[in-house]
């Protein structure tokens, strides 16, 4: 296969980002009409963000390059298949497409296995690692009400 | 049900958050031993971040505050169950236990669905909306082998 250039520099950011000690071995780059508009590493020790994975990193920076909160025909280019928080991350954002270099189970052999938050999302709430409880929904639904009502609403 | 102070406080930022304009009907609160440590609304909207949820901003923040990317012994109660690429968040950031108001099937009837993204994680990758396309995956690998060969790594 002839190489891609936006993947082989997400994995030059990515060996880059582990050599430097900033995070794990992960590196994204977004790409609109050709042009890369963002790149995203892992940064999550060296800025204690446990969301700061490179594709959320990436997508957050290419959002605010864009002046927008989706990311219409771009592509996202993943040194690794993301996580389900980067899947979810990636659905709310609307690329056009996702390019990924290793796979889950390549990211599993190498520590970083989040086949436990796949396999928890089937577990009902009550059977789930980390305890899920409901609380005060009848009061909590207010919140929708006033969604419903607001004249300030815009969707997303 | 007896009120929670935690749950009410969230549900006012999320009616605030609404009536501001500045998101979505939604807010989280993170507490530790007893405490408040940091609140979140959604801001997608007003900060041009699709990652903006509510219980992201606030995993950020009591991160930032704490000074660590783990939830050790924290709460988080939030006003809606998570969408999936919250709930990737909150097992990244390991907190004791989620409090939860409205439900997916609320969150679904005022117009918040996430339940594609669900679906779509058990969907293989050739049949997703968004298309998945792997590349380059042998020169992707090069990224955990300097993981595993380096001497700054933090494991997180």
């Amino acid at each position: 296969m002839a190489e891609n250039p936006y993947m082989a520099r997400a994995i030059e950011l990515a060996i880059e980002n582990v050599r430097s000690g900033r995070g794990g071995p992960f590196g994204a780059v977004i790409v609109k009409d050709g042009r890369i508009i963002a790149t995203g590493t892992n940064q999550v020790t060296s800025t204690n963000d446990p969301t700061a994975h490179a594709e959320v990193v990436a997508i957050r920076a290419a959002c605010a390059a864009l002046g927008t909160f989706q990311l219409d025909r771009c592509d996202i280019y993943t040194t690794c298949e993301p996580c389900p928080m980067c899947l979810g991350a990636i659905y709310w954002a609307r690329p056009h497409r996702v390019f990924f270099g290793g796979t889950a189970g390549d990211a599993a052999e190498a520590g970083f296995d989040d086949a436990f938050i796949c396999q928890q999302l089937g577990v009902p709430l009550a059977d789930r690692k980390i305890l899920f409880v409901p609380l005060m929904r009848e009061e909590a639904l207010a919140c929708f009400r006033a969604w419903a009502a607001s004249p300030n609403r815009i969707n997303y």
